[in-house]
This record gives structure tokens, C-alpha cells and sequence, in this order.
């Protein structure tokens, strides 16, 4: 039996420039544009692709907090100008922290499933270079716990999670086991934004990115036990894709071959006021991979491309065990052996993941999706991987806060 | 045809009282719950009014701006926190501005619609008395848009939208034909909160509601063409209301006669970056209107109960219009007359409205939604109404900035 009601299906992704520093165009001092110009051209963008744009019925923005970085609500109301068939139309703006575009992708299929519409535009967003970092992170550290994690949090207070949680692997796997493997986790991210030209470190030109990654943490300046190149970068960008049924993909003049089948999802919702249950395993994480395989009625073996959050690259790592493709305490061996690399044994974050293409929060779960259905579709350009016929299926994990908000979703390539 | 493609009810409604200036309880230096602390009361307040929780397979929170009051996103974290059968199920925050909860009434029904869940809870939450009111002010206008509009605008720049709003009518209608309309809702809005221990106004003891309503604009102080008293509350509060299938009323154990159908909804965007077309109407909420009473198959006569977002006295008038009970430029004397009190042709805001009970920003659209149910299946309490069987139907309509981002909804008494 299928997890949906009927079928639902992807399609037609664009995503942004994720403009921060590491890109050309990008220059502190320089105006930018607003957060209203990139929901405008991720959605133009997808737009294009499709016939009879009309036939969109409904918006979605995720987005984590324009409130603070752009002093921007109410965000819906920046979907008629994508569009002028879109005025007076529905959308909603969703908000779960990091993992906004997770529920945006959620929210799309939905209003398909309801029969409320046959072709949704599902979108997302985040501007994030308004401000200096040290302000960013106080920003995004509304993700926590206020009245509780929050009060003695470091000044980066995420950096600060992961930090720890990096450390409690150091303490129980060792550090010559886990350092490797992020510095590797580096290593892939760059290696494939080299091969995505929208990717924030596209023209990334160090030559020695394993020296790079293996840099020692300097709690003085920064956190304890990570340092800068562990961390995903401070971008702007947005995303979009459509979600159709299978009547939708008609309206729109879109091939089936040129869309890709949502198979199933899961979405877990962690307790924002209880500490992680264990800083060595991301819980929320793998319960959502264990519910969206079975529900998809497949497993982990049977996926030819994985997109992770790689917030951090401790956070890919352990991201790779809840998948379920290394053991506990195995994934930076995993990592390290190559097991992630385009050409490996599962080919994740192809296109450059948090850490090379950037991290535009609200976006970032919509970029995920879209770059599953570009590698299952084959339109993945440089970064094109191969997909095995007998393992057609694709997954994308979405995370928000420190593994409290998870959206996973399987697709599968169509025949 | 039915506009659902199942039946759909809602039941087990629960608000918060509306703290803020004017609750006996309120003292502004004094300590006050947190917003998780309001999130749990309402959810809890549901729950108790049903059996086996345990089938709430989802949550929603409405939520405007507690990035900014409460420095707290990632709101969905503390669906858990309200029962521990909650723990790992999926909880979506949605924002709109004030029509936040609103659009956490249309998510709520949307994941029965898709066969995901029998039961969701819906929730709405936001706490603002943590800074003065011209901060929050400024909070607040981020329903607003910030590259535009809001450059050269006023301090209270809502409070200074919904004056030029009333500025442009009494240039149209007339001062003396407006202001006694505008004041009339004023009274109403008290009155109707004196019946409800739980509005923010229901301690009011002012002899002549009518004079004060009548008080002169003071420009100096505040705005241009109205008053404090034309002004909707700054107000601490959530409210939780359950929505069910057929099947899933069945499992909480709740009587149809204790329900109340849910016939159809229309959510309507307009464009942020285009200015209202016409200050003397509410254009957005027309056609919202225009598009529900079309889906429920019904006219605005069939309505007994009205609840409109009455975030000024001139809001509520123009959305009296809006919603098809009076001609344009007719809403004044319409209220005037007495229309829309509680033994009136069609009673508004029986509860207070957003003016009487208070205007916790995202809870508002379900806290209209509760007290829509609690009318049409008599429980009203002290503001009880009669509901003639001929028009067994009850209409709510949410705004969420200057006119932009509406759910109107429709409910029918069940049989």
C-alpha cells in the first residue's frame, strides 16, 4: 500500500546563487538584494519551466527568521509577485527553524493530498548577510530553547551544540577516528561546490582541502572542539520546486520522465525543552529515516543518491548513521574510506551540501529535494551521478535546531 | 457538492485569558509565563475535553513574531511539551502576520483532508507585553513591507495604516456618520468582553462606553484620525481547538451534537508590495468572503454568528462590509443601529472580539474559530446567543496585515 492517498509528484527545481563570502560577487560593503528578490527569482525561475503557470494553485515560503534578518513577517505576501495568476491565491509561510524548507516540502504535498490543488509552487528563503555573524548566530539561536538552553549558551550557540557533540565523539570514538572523517566530510563538500556553479564555494581554490579540514579547534577564538571549515556557511538564497499530481503534471506540460515521484515522508517533532538524549547520535534524526523507509517500504541499500544537514560536519556524520548507512560510532570510517563521495557507495550532498553549496536556512530543505530531483531526473549537470536502475530512489533529510525539527522524504526516479 | 472531499469538524475549544493591561492579574513589572508556558495551557485545556489523545496524529501552532517578543523560533518544539503522546509526531509553526492563526486553522484541516491524520491540534500563541508598546509596535509592522511601505512610516505603523483607513472614510462618509459607528463598536466590543471572564476587557467598569468611544484623535500623542480606544489590545495568550474526522470524532469520543461541521474555507493573498486599491474597503476580505460563502453554498444571511478581525473599530466596520451585511460606506451605521450586538440581526465578536477579548496576535484567528463553535453547540457561556435553525451557520474572518493575508472560514451547527 502506498503512504499517499494518490500520486504525487516533483518537479521543475531552481535554486539561487547562495551568495556569501567565498563568492565573486559577493562584498560585504555592497547593497544586496532583499529577501523579496530571491522569492521572486527561485520561483521565475521554476516558472520557466513549466507550461500554463496558471495552474498553480498554492505557495509555500519556508523560512526560519526574516523577522530579525530582514525585519520581514508575513511572508505570504511576497507570492503574487512572483506571478500575476498568483494574486489573491493561498500561501502560507511555515517556520521549524533550519528545517523551514523540510516543512515547506511537507505543506506542498499536503495541499495536493487534500485535493485543494493540483500544482503547488513550494519555496523557500533566508537572507542572512544583513547582519554581522556574531549577530546571525544570536539570530538562529532561536532555534533553542530561550528560557532554558539558551540562558548560559555560548555567543555562536549553535557552532557551540555541535561543538559539543563533536566533543562527546572525540571522548567516545577518539579523535584520530573522528577528525578524519570531518576533515573528509570537507573535502567532498568543496570538491563537489566546485562542480556547482551556484554553489557559495564554487571558486574555492585551496589546494590542499584535507590539511584545511583537519585544522585544530581554538576555543579562544571560536568554539572547543570545531573550527570555521566545519561549519556551514552564512548565505542568502532561495529555492523552489513544483509538486504535482498526476493530472497537475499534465497541465503544466511536464513529461513524467522529467519529474520525479514523491514516494513518502516523515516528519518528527522533538521536545524543544529536553536536552538531546545522547550527544553522540542524532535520535530525532533516525526515527524519522526508520519511519520514512518503512513507509516508502524500502531501505537504506536501495537509495542511489542521499542528501544530509551538514550544518556542521559532525552533524553529516552522524546524519550518515541515522540514515542508516554506517554503524554507531562508524560514519567518520565510513566518511573517510569514501563511502560519500560522488563516485561512492552512496553519493550524498552531490551538489555541495550546507557546508559547499551554503546554508540559506529556510531554503536549505527545498534545495535538498530539488537536488534529489535533479540527480534522479538527470539533470544534475557537473555534479550528475550515476543512478543504478535497481536502486532508483533518492532521500533527503531536513533537520532544525539541534536535531529537534526532521523532515525526511523519499523519491524515486520515474520509469 | 461539498468543498471538502470529506467531512470535516471541529470541537474541544480552549483559550487562554487575554493578559495585558486592563486583567486584574496584569502588572507590567511583574513576572508572566513564558509563550511554552501559554502553548501548554491551551493544548492542555483541549485535550481535557476529549478521550485517548493519544489519536492527536498532529500539530499546528499559528504564531506571529516570537522571533522578536520572545527571541524563540522553532515553536513546533513545544507540541511535545503538551503531551507526552505527542513526543516525535510532526508539529508545523505557520505565520501570516495576524492571520497567523488563521492559517493554522487551514493547515489543521488540510492533514485530515490528506488522509494523515484523524485528529489534529490547532494552536495559536503569542505573548507581547515582554517590551513597551512602541517596541512592539515596530515588531509588529513586520506585516508590513520593509523595503517599501515602512521606509518613511509612522512609529505605530499599524496603528497609522488603520487611521488613514478611517482618515479616507470620514473624507468619503463623512466624520459624523463614522465616528458614532466606530464608537458603537467600541461598546459592543466591552460589552460583549463583560460577559467573558476571560477577556482582557472583562473587568471594564467605565459608566459611558459610548463617550469614550467618541474620544477625539489626539495627533500629537498617537494618530491622526483615531484614538487608543479604536485600538485593539496588546495581549499575552494562546487558544487550541481540535480538528477531526468523522472517524477520528468516533475515536476521542466526542459526541456530533458537541461538534460542529466545518463546510468549506477560502484563504486569500494579496501583494505586499502593492498598496491597498482602495482605503475605504477591505478588498482582500471581500473576495475571501466573496470565495467562502460560494464554496459553502450559502449566502451571508444563513449566518447566525460573525466573528471579523476587528484590530481597529474602523477594521470591524469595513469588515461588516466586507463581509456582505452592509453596503459600502453602510458598515457605520449598520453598527450604529445595533446590527451587530448580541441580540442584533447578525452578532459579531460575541465574545469581545480583538478589541474586547484582546489580540494575542496568533492565536486570534483560532481563538474566532473556538468561539464560532462554542456558539453554534451552545457553549458559550454568559455571551450565549440564540442560534435560529434556520441559519445553523457561523462564519470567522482572520487578517493578517493592512488587508493582505485572509482565511475566512465557515461552520455548521450539526444536526
Amino acid at each position: 500500500m502506498s503512504f499517499f492517498r494518490k500520486k504525487i509528484y516533483a518537479c521543475a527545481g531552481f535554486y539561487t546563487i547562495s551568495l556569501g563570502t567565498g563568492r565573486k560577487e559577493f562584498h560585504p560593503k555592497k547593497p544586496r538584494p532583499g529577501i523579496e528578490h530571491y522569492i521572486k527569482e527561485a520561483g521565475l525561475g521554476t516558472i520557466e519551466q513549466i507550461e500554463n503557470p496558471e495552474n498553480i494553485g498554492e505557495g509555500v515560503i519556508g523560512n526560519f527568521v526574516a523577522e530579525r534578518f530582514c525585519r520581514q513577517g508575513n511572508l505570504g505576501g511576497f507570492f503574487p509577485m512572483v506571478h500575476p495568476t498568483f494574486q489573491y491565491k493561498p500561501c502560507t509561510r511555515v517556520e521549524g527553524a533550519c528545517d523551514s524548507g523540510g516543512l515547506a516540502l511537507v505543506a506542498s504535498v499536503k495541499t495536493i493530498l487534500a485535493d485543494l490543488a493540483d500544482v503547488t509552487l513550494c519555496m523557500g528563503v533566508e537572507v542572512q548577510n544583513s547582519v554581522k555573524a556574531i549577530y546571525g548566530a544570536d539570530y538562529l539561536a532561536a532555534a533553542g530553547w530561550f528560557s532554558g538552553e539558551r540562558k548560559n549558551g555560548h555567543a555562536y550557540f549553535f557552532p557551540d551544540q555541535f561543538s559539543q557533540r563533536a566533543g562527546a565523539c572525540f571522548d567516545k570514538f577518539g579523535y584520530d577516528n573522528m577528525r578524519p572523517g570531518m576533515a573528509q566530510w570537507y573535502v567532498n563538500a568543496i570538491d563537489n561546490a566546485r562542480k556547482n556553479p551556484k554553489a557559495q564555494e564554487y571558486h574555492n581554490k585551496n589546494a590542499d582541502l584535507f590539511a584545511t579540514g583537519m585544522t585544530k579547534a581554538n576555543p579562544k577564538a571560536f568554539c572547543e572542539y570545531i573550527n570555521v571549515f566545519d561549519c556551514s556557511k552564512v548565505s542568502d538564497g532561495a529555492a523552489a520546486l513544483i509538486f504535482t499530481s498526476e493530472e497537475g503534471l499534465e497541465k503544466i506540460g511536464v513529461e513524467k520522465k522529467d519529474a520525479v515521484e514523491v514516494v513518502a515522508y516523515a516528519q518528527v517533532q522533538d521536545n524543544l525543552t529536553t536536552p538531546p538524549p545522547d550527544l553522540t547520535k542524532l535520535s530525532t534524526c533516525e526515527v524519522a529515516a526508520r519511519r520514512v523507509y518503512e513507509r516508502a517500504g524500502i531501505e537504506a541499500k536501495d537509495l542511489s543518491v542521499l542528501e544530509v544537514h551538514d550544518c556542521f560536519t559532525v552533524a553529516g556524520l552522524l546524519a550518515i548513521e541515522a540514515a542508516g548507512f554506517a554503524g554507531y560510532g562508524e560514519g567518520a570510517a565510513f566518511v573517510k574510506d569514501g563511502n560519500t563521495k560522488r563516485d561512492g557507495s552512496i553519493p550524498t550532498n552531490t551538489s555541495g551540501g550546507l557546508i559547499g553549496y551554503g546554508h540559506p536556512t529556510g531554503a536549505t530543505g527545498v534545495r535538498q529535494a530539488i537536488d534529489v530531483v535533479h540527480q534522479l531526473s538527470g539533470k544534475a549537470g557537473d555534479y550528475q551521478i550515476e543512478i543504478d536502475p535497481s536502486r532508483p530512489y533518492g532521500m533527503l533529510s531536513s533537520m532544525g535546531g539541534n536535531d529537534k525539527t526532521v523532515v525526511a522524504m523519499i523519491l524515486k526516479k520515474t520509469e
